[in-house]
């Protein structure tokens, strides 16, 4: 298959960067899975454009609707590589086909790291967050807990002292700057040193038990280890990403290799909805420009 | 008055950045009249978020009310002017109270510059537009006019041949680069030498009469006359603007002032909603966090 313009990823920075790069007339395909999107499961407040609360699932679809409406492809699976040849690139997806294209936009975004305890999962969503950052706000005089060894978690916790009525840092190693853990407790975060065994509750998070037995009772979970981006596709284009596997971008959110653009989470923080999508646009409207040769 | 943050512009990149900086818990001002934003007459259709196309009035107003949700404020007056002091920032609006605050984000968009003839403003969202990146696919099949000098009409006009059916460039001087001309009329633009008199048409634009009595039957007229911003405010807080009048910025969207941050259109183009948004929400959480001393 030829294309103009591949994107992988279909979240809402690589589906911006679809809407901009077909409404340009590039013969544009992303490449990807709706529900893979951390936004999938998420409650959206914080987005210029819905007039209240959205589920990310809404969002989602109606981006693949704008782009699909502009021409775009969508081929709903993952990309399993990713070359270079003269004077091109080739995306190979998990079907066995081969997408030639002009220039690529790496979308894919971040993964963040997680605990691997009972009940995370289940609820994910119902107290479970991995990012205080977004979900800050919804936890209003109520109690919880930051899981996490790094300065992130003192970060999140901190910030969640503006919030919660009460803050716990649960850390195993205690691995964070100590000037950082200095700021957090005279913040009032409540630190405990421990190891996360299971998240329980009825219909939504009510406590989290440790190893050893001590039961703290909260109402939401921040779990604050990081996330990777899955930097190996970057690499396989010759773009080689930073040491957080973030990938470096310029203004026109091209990388080091010219015709290979990224976007959204895996460029960098804050990992925020509204960044993902100006991203998106700027990635989508100079991919079609350098794939067809127009300003 | 006094505020951690003061957001100067209520169009989608200050109304992001207020989103974010008051849900951070920064005591948040933002000073504009949502109507003196581009997006207020603008027809919506490539922006991730919203099913179909939307006015952007409706966008504004939704923004609006996120941002209030958080506790932000919102003085609906002009900004006159802005100082700097040891320590933080002073803004004086219209009414001529002042506002003391330790971070200031410029959002204040461009201006486009206007022709200047009859049926300018009466057609405008009617036929009329100052963006033919945005609006190009409202176009498909028509016959569309851009006027311009420069070398934005010509990437205008050419990028308009993947649409329309028809594409004049008219222009007075045609001081636009002779590579630009020729990859026009390579692209099929018509060039016409002349100089726009009046804009007319019944509910929407019919024709554009040239000084001189030509009158060219257009369904859509594009005025790619270029657009200034206002950076008079970034001077007076000690932000030297490019050639260009934008305002430069690091990926905090900080400029070389520390405290004073800047985000969409007059950062530079793509002039585009999206990423306007994306850097609103960038400036908006580094602002709140340079305020209150927060990560």
């Amino acid at each position: 298959m030829k294309a103009d313009v591949v994107i992988i990823g279909c979240g809402p920075a690589g589906l911006q960067a679809g809407i901009h790069s077909s409404r340009r007339n590039a013969d544009t395909v992303i490449v990807g899975k709706l529900k893979n999107s951390a936004l999938y499961g998420a409650h959206i407040e914080n987005y210029f454009g819905p007039s209240e609360k959205t589920d990310g699932s809404v969002l989602l679809k109606n981006g693949l609707e704008r782009a699909l409406s502009f021409g775009c492809r969508h081929i709903d699976q993952n990309v399993i590589g990713a070359s270079r040849f003269e004077g091109g690139f080739r995306i190979a997806v998990e079907s066995g086909e081969e997408i030639d294209c002009m220039a690529v936009v790496i979308a894919t975004g971040i993964s963040r790291t997680k605990l691997g305890i009972p009940g995370e999962k289940e609820f994910l969503g119902k107290g479970v967050s991995y990012c205080a950052e977004c979900d800050c706000n919804f936890y209003k005089g109520l109690k919880v807990a930051v899981i996490g060894d790094e300065s992130g978690a003192a970060a999140s916790a901190e910030l969640m002292t503006g919030y919660a009525s009460v803050v716990y840092w649960v850390s195993e190693k205690m691995s964070a700057d100590k000037n950082l853990i200095d700021k957090a407790e005279a913040a009032g975060v409540k630190i405990i040193a421990g190891k996360p065994a299971e998240i329980r509750g009825g219909n939504a998070v009510g406590s989290l038990l440790l190893a050893g037995g001590t039961e703290i009772a909260v109402d939401g979970i921040f779990i604050e280890l990081g996330g990777r981006s899955s930097a190996d596709l970057a690499m396989d284009l010759g773009v080689m990403p930073e040491a957080d596997d973030s990938i470096g971008t310029d203004r026109k959110c091209e990388t080091s290799v010219a015709g290979v653009f990224a976007c959204g989470d895996i460029t960098g923080g804050p990992w925020q909805l509204a960044k993902a999508v100006g991203e998106g646009a700027v990635a989508g409207i100079n991919a079609a420009g350098r794939a067809r040769g127009t300003p």
